[in-house]
């Protein structure tokens, strides 16, 4: 099959499409046709040379979603059907033509959504999820400010947060950005570009979804009300914050919670599956909730596809598709 | 009736015994005749001007805990018998003959537990079952981290940690205080006047309660095993923490968690205590817990009493009777 293969860590010089070998499913695991394939910061990072894939996945095929059918299945596996339309989470290896993956962690797509929209949910859709609701404990009548709210996750967390009965803020340093997300339920913007984001917010808020991780630190405690919780995704602005107001924490009542999805386990995955496919998926199949697109790519096209998404230009989602 | 007075802030000569009017309870309130009161860090630390009592509090008369029997019942009480033996916690105000508290708040003192023991519990279990349990979430089998293991919270914590089903690792500079709570229930213990403790401790731990905050943040991170979540209560060694380990958050999803219990309001205050009552006073009431008496002092001896706290001789609870 061909792959995208990291050849080493570097520029987009390192990223190849290769022959390699077709994986081949094992006990309770499907072979996937992929069809499409998100791009994913994670993505950007790998090639970089920052976030090896975990332990049992593919070290230099990158991809963590992806959309496809079902080609074959694994010794002892039931009721998964060659041919269904299949979308998911994987720890790496979805910029292939195949990938194997466990039954538990399939997610079938709705009708009427094509591989390349799907190929936009998993990541953004389970990750959102996962942070404000498992994590971030985001209530009904509460106040959620999604950072760099134009990304594949923050528009699938602002559509996530309303939902769950949250008003939404969200900043970016893009101002067309912060123009479009208003039709997805933003009721504040901030543009970040000319400045800090606590000192402008009209109100506290109850959850923060945070990428930026060490530099906003101090400035994401400034802005939760009481009892707040700062859900942290990325360390897009360093892995270390300075001087941190620790005393702020404890006199607000404050959480700070750190999250990855990529290195989690597979006991893990499979009940935020379920519960996804339970909660989520009713309102992605009927169209209350819908992957932002941004740009789609073939895969041969990698790498435009990565320097769009360096540019930081691209509104939702970046897609790969074969 | 007479009363503990601050009078301003600083060293044991703003400690003063005062002739204050007796306070009145008003609707859905009750007049408390004091037996007993333990004495808490943050009474010392209100005593420098550190930690003033919320609003609806009493300002200049500390204490934030009481042991002692009805002595009038308010405008429209019913079903709270004066005479009858209740302890509880309060935002300030208990170092007086008398006080007024909600009735909602009142918690009854089982019978065999005399009101120098109850004085001692409020504070230290509630403080150290809602860190452990509401915010902590430690499970049974996991393993927990108490810092100051002799302080009153700490000795309390080690007993409900066990409750839960976990297993203790202690920290503290006072060798003589390590070897006492192996009784408790502590299986490990790190002696800290000579250097820290994440390197000695024999493997991660899950849940850890601190006193420290800024001081020792990174440290308690570096002692976290994957989704491990640090309960900080105190400030005792700074209010900032410098350059903290944002990605080991993120990496080992774990989470930092805020804590403090006199400023929250009567409608938190009030189910946290109904579900003491029914899961921990029975614990206490057939002497499977007990609070750890270290001192009793006669109010009127408060300056030896917080002479005492400060200087960390005490393992448990210092409790003042008039």
């Amino acid at each position: 099959m061909r792959a995208i293969v990291y050849r080493g860590a570097g520029g987009i010089d390192v990223v190849d499409l290769a022959e390699v070998a077709t994986p081949v499913a094992g006990p309770d695991q499907v072979l996937v046709r992929v069809r499409a394939s998100g791009l994913n910061r994670a993505d950007v990072i790998q090639r970089r040379g920052g976030y090896p894939a975990p332990a049992g996945w593919p070290a230099d095929i990158p991809g963590l979603e992806y959309a496809g059918e079902v080609a074959a299945v694994g010794p002892g596996v039931s009721g998964v059907e060659v041919g269904a339309r299949v979308m998911g989470l994987v720890g790496g290896g979805a910029q292939a033509e195949y990938l194997v993956t466990h039954r538990r962690e399939l997610i079938p797509i709705p009708a009427g959504i094509d591989f390349e929209q799907a190929a936009a949910i998993p990541e953004a859709f389970l990750t959102a999820y996962d942070a404000l609701v498992t994590r971030g404990r985001t209530r009904d009548g509460e106040r959620v400010l999604v950072h760099a709210v134009g990304s594949g996750v923050s528009t699938a967390a602002v559509q996530l947060a309303r939902w769950l009965g949250a008003t939404v803020a969200g900043t970016s340093r893009t101002r067309s950005k912060l123009d479009r997300v208003a039709a997805l339920g933003v009721s504040e913007t901030i543009d970040t570009s000319s400045g800090g984001f606590a000192h402008r917010l009209s109100r506290p808020v109850d959850v923060i979804l945070d990428f930026f991780g060490g530099g906003s630190l101090n400035e994401n405690l400034q802005a939760l009300g009481p009892k707040g919780r700062l859900v942290i995704l990325g360390t897009l602005q360093g892995g270390v914050a300075e001087k941190v107001d620790v005393a702020r924490i404890l006199r607000g009542r404050l959480e700070v919670i750190g999250t990855v999805m990529r290195s989690r386990p597979h006991d893990e995955r499979v009940p935020l599956v379920e519960e996804f496919i339970a909660r989520v998926l009713p309102e992605l199949a009927a169209g209350r909730m819908a992957p932002v697109m941004g740009a789609v790519f073939p895969m041969t096209e990698l790498a435009a596809a990565h320097a769009a998404m360096e540019a930081n230009e691209v509104f939702g989602k970046i897609v790969l598709r074969w």
